[in-house]
């Protein structure tokens, strides 16, 4: 029965102000939730080392710092994602409302805004000028990628007096986060990093779902229909849509279950064939020619085919820069499969789209707020608490305590073998000869 | 390490097409998921009986019936609710293209169309004409209330040659499957009952968030907004949203959290005080007095105050039909509203918004559409497997089997001490006085 | 060929700040639209005393205020709309962005923030201020209802330097201005009055569509379909929804038309049978008894149906307050469609919504959004070239000035004969037989 | 007084279906509606020939034809539209329900389908199997590019007895129907052509807004929004978004005025320059480096530009395919934007959407759908009453006759003196400087 610890700065002593309103349940640091839930691996755990379980977040009675001292900080790091600002408005409420905080300073440009480079002064975050962002996408602070100098962020947050650190962002983002934390520990300071974790693709591990990620997985549906209604509206009509997704195909592969339309779903994580007999062209001409069908819907990650791409590309190609246009497996697969059709003089008629940034630059959908504000009011409990080094995770629907360097070691992906994958395979009716 | 048993028909010994399909993974009886996850739940257990796990749903490699043979049926019954089209077109779609089934029939009307009384044929239901039917809130096989002569039902299902019958359905919709399946087995048939669970209220247990919650939580959210809206567009304007929720609050809830303008949240779980120096009337004046604040929105859900109401009522109201009108708690608590502030000759502007059916008969959004999808899917795989007596849960996040009577036993409601509820008061910032 | 005669403060002698910034095209005075489009109808003007034209809006080369010299105030008065907060933004934007000025005051609750009465200091606006209002619906600056002292108002005209104010307001705020309008001239002042005209029942003379009514109309048939799905849903199923429009029925017509699943429309402005072999209940019953059919949706302006229920309330209940109660026309038909089939021991199932506000808070749809700017920078135009007393109407597609007391004198409403109410028979197919 | 007249196949002989059902309002043949609405057309042409009327669309009280006796048949042509399944629909219903037409055909694959190119048989439509299309985007009977042998077409007319035939397209349809109606004369056929305007750039003459015009803005608004948020969230962001528009900026201007956060709208109809001191791309640099905005966002219609793109491609370029790759404005702004800032050193962020046809392909709006149902329905009107070789125009607000002839001499543009594109000017705040 193994707790995964989490670093605190100190031992909490200041009875909380939430005590002081009447609140009637806290969650004891021992409060925790399993991590396996199949029968074989609890058995096999038993076995072994004993069951692992992760802190749980939430309000804690005694915290570690005085609210009406501290001020606390935001920095929202990396690409958009739906529900930013619901986080930000959030914390910034639950900070003045409930823990009688009164500075929080919103830090412009990312981790670009703790440095010297920013030519913005932080924005002094309050419940009135937070109010309302939450009814647009994106973030107030805007964002940027890339790391900074630790010291010099370090520096930043000693003169601005900042005990809390809230960090949204994802992979690279937690780990600036990491360098950040090794920094305040080696000048022995007093800081917490909390983190909530941020990535439309849904590839943090210990992180059931990522907040935004449900809104974007409703934005491609309505893209999926779409090309649906432009394939059916054509002779031979193909619906081509590329979505999100570098290495992980949660986007696709949830778009895929929710439109029900798709008749491919290719993603990263699973390998597939191009050409020869039972390929993914000759199937898609096998689906197009069907007498009672005569259309098809095909959704690609843009991290699928890598390889095939790379493959097929020759030497003049990637001279003429061809290198990153040709890494497009939306264009390159639209470009194949013409070519394809047009060999067997069949007349076909791909409708490609990109959706690009429009799956993740909406408000957050019901679910995807609601969530993003928990999210966002566990970090403060977290902060407030005297823990550091975490992100806010959601396992087995509980919030949890995650140290940060454990959601690093690797991306969260689909597995050929788990029940998402071969539930896609069941929806789409795609045949398992086109994948490797 | 106990799971809980479920029924079988016979032992399974055909070998599923899907196996033919080369279908790489399906799903042995002995995969199973823990019921428990927090820690001291787990010790208890692990100190007693030993830990519960809920049998995992999915394809069995090997079924008990022949598809080509058989006939399946389904109904529809009780309230609508956003999803329901989804399941019925993916059960469709399931056991025609992946099982080779041939037969599927819609019965109207609910249990009603399984017996003497109905006035339609069932429908003869094909991947073509439900291609497009989940665009549409409701069900194409429209439904009904009540429970039906369970004799007669059986009989309609032999008569029709329907080896499984999915029911898709509430509470009371459980009650009558339970019946059915006694009689089935006291006739020594070979038939398989196999349940849906359908409550716009989220209050069936062992099942996590039933279809189309969310999808209600989204349009319920979007009332709310209007009557944040209205609130503040009047002079003291106090926004009053009755939603869905007749034992449990989770719309309420949920919906309080998704809008977060929500500064009352009333659910039948939690008792409130009306009336009083710290009741729900005076605290709603603080907020609206507040200079800053100057309008206030309420939530409630219908079944919230209704010992309140009843004992407000005096006899002659109750005489006069009274009876209905008053227990209508959105009613009750804008006159009492009026009347309080009225009393004290303050202006307030109550802005009542009663939605009914509306967050209720949309289409299902894309989660919802998604989890409909692979409900049904794992319903075909439990009936064609041979098990019976189940409805198809969710928990942990994985699809399961859980016996039918396990779920009527009690509803799903609300700790007042969960994280939710307490959730649910951080955002609101409702004092706890007003409750009870 | 006779322009109708609009007022102006003066004689405009200040060359505009656009002519400045190089703007192509100005609107000259004499430029006017015609008001009569049919043949007939033009006919017959010119052979009597000439055809009739509106002024068009638009900037004018010379105008007559300095707009680095003026205040300009802006109230809302009346129900909400959508786009409201459009037009707020519009009238700072180009106040601020295009002639220069910079003193634009926002007063609170309608005419009210003009008087003492006002608790709250008038806001002053500028483009960041309103950035993002349009993406909420109502007004930011909160409305109100009724008539104030106009001597008041003016005296706080002069008090903030206000020389135009911007009136956004239906029926009754134009009978406001008109007065306010009439003290400033006896005052012998240069303030200009320029109305905007709201009103979500499109009723307002002159003004071929009003802004925020398409929006209205869009949320409208979501709650048909609502109940199209509900009636569809149950046996003898009766969805029945109540829309606003209490002496037009355009909200009730167009969305009827929108939605093309209703199958009876009522509105006040034609009155209809309730009772009787060929009455609105008869035919009812036809539709339902249908076997094809078998459920029916009927939509009804909150208007309609007055005299019906007058005369079917008797003396008791009128006394027991049930005066308001009983003029509810949806209640009202609900009780008396129950009573009819019950009589008749027919089952059905009426599926009541009444969308109160949630069609008239949301946002403005993309042609309302359009709509509102470009109508607001018709008024800012009009008001800087010394235009009073006038309202921004639209005819024939384009930007009108209108006398406002053109406006006051009748209400616009649906005549039984036009193509519109014509096309709703058509639509709904419902029988002549049940109008008066 | 001139209507311009309009091709009758013959002397109408028939009394309505209508009359016989009580219909009390017809419209007669004489009923017009003018075409300038200016005062000085106005003047001009009471000086010159008199004035321009339009034929009034609506029922007739005597048809040409006896509803029972003859077929009509429906073909869709061209792109997709919102709102093409709404008139589908409307015109089954119109025929079958009013008029008592009970034999109706759809042609698949637009003229193809009139061709023994066609691989389908036309499907029966009736009220039934058209009840619910309307909720899906796109046609139901597919549709394609290009003309077809009007001998072929005219023979299959014959051979399935098709009296009307009712063609839903665009520019090229519209050629198409001419050609149509000449070879109908030449044989001396008593067939109707009756065509209802559809173009997605809204680019028909004597058509004020062609169906599903709104339903794309609303959804290009969508877009750019999406890449305000974008170009905000990013260090000089900088949003570009691409919207469908050949030869008409219809879509981008109401777009943009729509959303009213664009700050550059690119048409055909005004040519820019993108280099040099006052060009586009030193003004949006301007913009950018605003300290108080940061960002820009930007509109271009596919069609724009054109000039340019062709002046910078350099021979080698056009050899290699680039031609077709080139012309795509998107991409070059893309570049060439990334280009210049990138020698200037300065970072920027630009965010390219391209929505392709997402902004097509939804279902209609309320708006549309009401516009297409009386389209529809004015077509069913005219094509009964004998009329042909014309469209459904929609003039002033009201449904007119349109020899088709006239619609096809030229494309309806945007002058780029009138109040739309000024309008543009004005709330974009773009200099003139970058037009020529």
């Amino acid at each position: 029965m193994n707790t995964i610890p989490v670093d605190n700065l100190g031992k909490p002593a200041i009875q909380s102000p939430l005590a002081l309103k009447k609140q009637k349940s806290f969650i004891s640091d021992t409060a925790s939730i399993i991590y396996h839930v199949h029968k074989e691996e609890i058995a096999k755990e038993l076995d072994e080392n004993g069951l692992t379980f992760f802190e749980l977040a939430g309000p804690r009675e005694t915290i570690y710092f005085n609210p009406k001292e501290i001020t606390c900080g935001i920095v929202t790091c990396g690409g958009l994602c739906p529900g930013i600002n619901d986080v930000l408005r959030a914390i910034v409420i639950e900070l003045f409302e409930r823990y009688g905080c009164n500075k929080v300073l919103g830090f412009h440009y990312g981790y670009k805004g703790l440095t010297s480079k920013s030519e913005l002064e932080p924005l002094f975050l309050n419940p009135d000028n937070v109010d309302n962002i939450h009814t647009t996408g994106g973030t107030i602070l805007s964002s940027s990628r890339g790391p900074q100098d630790p010291e010099e962020m370090v520096n930043t947050l000693i003169k601005r007096n900042i005990k809390i650190l809230f960090v949204i962002g994802g992979d690279g983002t937690m780990r600036g986060a990491q360098v950040l934390v090794e920094h305040i520990k080696k000048r022995n300071l007093k800081i917490s990093i909390i983190a909530i974790p941020k990535t439309i693709d849904n590839d943090l591990n210990y992180v059931e779902k990522s907040f935004g990620f449900e809104t974007a997985v409703e934005e491609a549906m309505r893209v999926i229909d779409s090309a649906h209604v432009e394939a059916k509206g054509a002779p031979n009509g193909i619906g081509l849509v590329k979505l999100m997704g570098r290495f992980s195909g949660f986007i696709a592969s949830h778009a895929s279950l929710a439109s029900s339309n798709v008749n491919f779903c290719l993603i990263p994580e699973v390998p597939f064939k191009l050409y020869g007999e039972d390929g993914f062209l000759a199937c898609l001409e096998n689906r197009v020619k069907n007498k009672s069908k005569r259309h098809a819907v095909i959704v690609v990650a843009e991290g699928a085919g890598q390889s095939i791409i790379e493959k097929t590309m020759d030497k003049e190609t990637q001279d003429a820069s061809g290198n990153i246009k040709f890494k497009n497996i939306g264009n390159f697969l639209k470009t194949e499969i013409e070519k394809f059709f047009s060999e067997k003089n069949v007349e076909a008629n791909v409708k490609y789209i990109d959706p690009s940034y429009i799956i993740r630059s909406v408000p957050a959908n019901a679910f995807d707020s609601a969530y993003s504000l928990v999210l966002a009011q566990s970090a403060v409990h977290a902060g407030m608490a005297g823990k550091t080094n975490i992100l806010i995770g959601y396992w087995n629907h509980h919030y949890t305590h995650v140290p940060i360097n454990m959601t690093i070691e690797k991306r969260k992906q689909i597995n050929p073998n788990s029940r998402l994958w071969q539930t896609v395979m069941e929806t789409t009716l795609q045949p398992e000869s086109i994948f490797l």
